[in-house]
């Protein structure tokens, strides 16, 4: 998507062969590419969320690997990259599902070929993301379609939690692409944007997006969306998943279960929108999806511009008292209306999820 | 309640016979007392949030009437003073409760006593205050206490959202009477405080005034409730009100009807901690409370303090988006457990309500 103008993608291989990324950690504020040139720095990106959300974190891993096996190619080296690659986050299954294709393209391959194999993969692994969101939002705008001939002269209000947009992909997003695409098609969506403490990736990053894209949208505290659904301020929701069980219980960032339980309450249409690489196969509910504590100092301190634009952290809770910050939650699948795929929208349950993807093994 | 050991109340009259407040503006960074001298500060201190909870506003509004009557004591300068203050804030019916208390003393007295009689009055507003909120604590306890013999070796998890504690109040809180008592008769409580964004009361006030008074509590994003209540992390919840429909629907800070779908959907206890004054049995149910909008700037700007110790504010959504800033919502009667008042505790519902305030009139 554009940036002032610019078509982006958030990660690509740069001129000199090191890997671009826009630092997400510096945006709304500044808008600064990062470069990895190792294995550590793609495992930094990861953790420090320079890259997030669970499409790019996968992509990042794949070039990740790619970089590691540019300087040693042996399968040692492959194993200690697949193994750091894998601990940097715990919760998306994307890491663990792209390094297991990196892993599946090298091992049978002679080391001196693996390199080249790995970049291109890496590159493949870019295209067939953004274009699977293409797809993902193909199939979301008809959902945002039917809401439109009750809106005449109105505007269809979304509401969305963190950022599931096209900065949380290499390109599109996926609870955003049907957003983006309904606005292109001249649809008059305005989106409820949920700011998404601690990490503020919705005040942050989905307004930035959105408001670079030109559509409507509105930041709001995560409080608020249960009072707009109370008064019918919300037509649908739209939003993303780090990880789906098989039943279609999905986890995604902390707080989403509250908005579905809100929905639910109110008769609003609740959709998560996933590429079938989010889908866990192995895992039969979202009761085991593993549930990352981040840092307190998340909670404790915000960081934002000041009025003369020095980018500042405060402390925002009381001097000496603790904090705890999970940083995901599972909603269970019956509060969800349905998964927006690639392949198509199915209700959020093992017996849909199997129809629309045959032989249900793990995904390669 | 103390800070540093030291007993206060929010709101007093000073030895100059100004009326003095703790500053919960610069809560939790900086411990600031401020002069009131006119109904015009009075005012001032109400909408800037200077003294913020239902029962504190109504007391300040009491003051502030006496301010307006020392200066002048006539009909007309009593209709101002209640017209202005009553504007100030919309929700909390306190305000117009402690207002109605007042006119009704004064108006009848010829202007010359009225002066003395306002501060006496405002004076007995407060000391009734404290009284009722010390006897909710007392009803409050007996619930915290149940939960007890379950937890040998563990603690009480009781999660709140807002501040609902002595600095909402003039002493002892609503929300936190019952957790401060059971703390000092030695039961192991533990709070959850919900940080309760735009205006973080929770990660300021109530997270300070635990703090101070020695309650073990940890601050949480308001998105971690329903987490922690699927995962058995949360025993019940207790929070405060800004007004109680005749029927139980609690008007709250905004979020407070997500905990409260989440601790129904988890079978955890939720109840509203209010005095009677709290209650509007003008209002059928919570559908027609207003629900005050505030300034986006509160959403789109956090005040913290930086690591060298100076108050900065930073914007942390991205430039340019436009934000809503609803202050309050509806927590409807069927989502709680019961209603926690200096009379008793009961269900929240008309029936249970008039049984405990026989006549149901509108409070005096």
């Amino acid at each position: 998507m554009k940036i002032d103008g610019i078509p982006y993608r958030t990660i690509w291989l740069a001129d000199d062969a090191s890997v671009a990324i826009i630092d997400q950690t510096r945006l709304p504020h500044e808008f600064v590419i990062a470069h990895m040139t190792s294995v550590a720095e793609a495992v930094y990106a990861i953790k420090t969320m320079q890259v997030r959300g669970a499409p790019l974190i996968g992509a990042m891993a794949a070039y990740g690997v790619a970089l590691a096996i540019r300087a040693d190619a042996s399968d040692a080296a492959l194993d200690a990259a697949i193994a750091v690659l894998a601990a940097s986050r715990p919760t998306a299954i994307n890491l663990a599902w792209a390094l297991k294709v990196m892993d599946g393209v090298l091992r049978p391959l002679p080391p001196d070929q693996r390199a080249d194999a790995a970049f291109a993969r890496a590159a493949q692994l870019c295209d067939e993301d953004a274009s699977t969101n293409r797809r993902i939002g193909e199939q979301g705008v008809a959902i945002i379609r039917e809401h439109a001939p009750r809106k005449v002269g109105g505007v269809i209000n979304i509401l969305t939690h963190c950022n599931a947009g096209w900065l949380a992909t290499v390109d599109w997003g996926t609870a955003l692409a049907p957003i983006y695409i309904a606005h292109d098609e001249g649809l008059p969506v305005h989106v409820w944007v949920d700011e998404t403490r601690p990490r503020n990736q919705g005040a942050a990053l989905t307004a930035y997006e959105l408001g670079a894209h030109g559509v409507p949208h509105t930041v709001i505290a995560d409080n608020a969306g249960g009072h707009l659904m109370q008064h019918g301020q919300v037509d649908l929701c739209i939003v993303g998943a780090d990880r789906v069980a098989a039943n279609g219980d999905a986890a995604n960032k902390i707080g989403t279960y509250l908005k579905a339980l809100a929905a639910y309450d109110n008769g609003v249409p609740f959709f998560v929108a996933a590429p079938h690489s989010t889908i866990d196969w192995q895992l039969n509910d979202g009761g085991a999806i593993p549930i990352e504590e981040r840092d307190a100092r998340e909670v404790t301190h915000i960081t934002g511009r000041t009025e003369t634009g020095a980018i500042a952290t405060v402390q925002v809770t009381a001097p000496g008292s603790a904090a705890a910050n999970p940083a995901f939650d599972v909603t269970p699948a019956r509060l969800i209306s349905g998964l927006i795929t690639e392949r198509g929208v199915c209700s959020a349950s093992a017996n849909a999820l199997t129809a629309l993807f045959p032989g249900s093994t793990p995904p390669q």
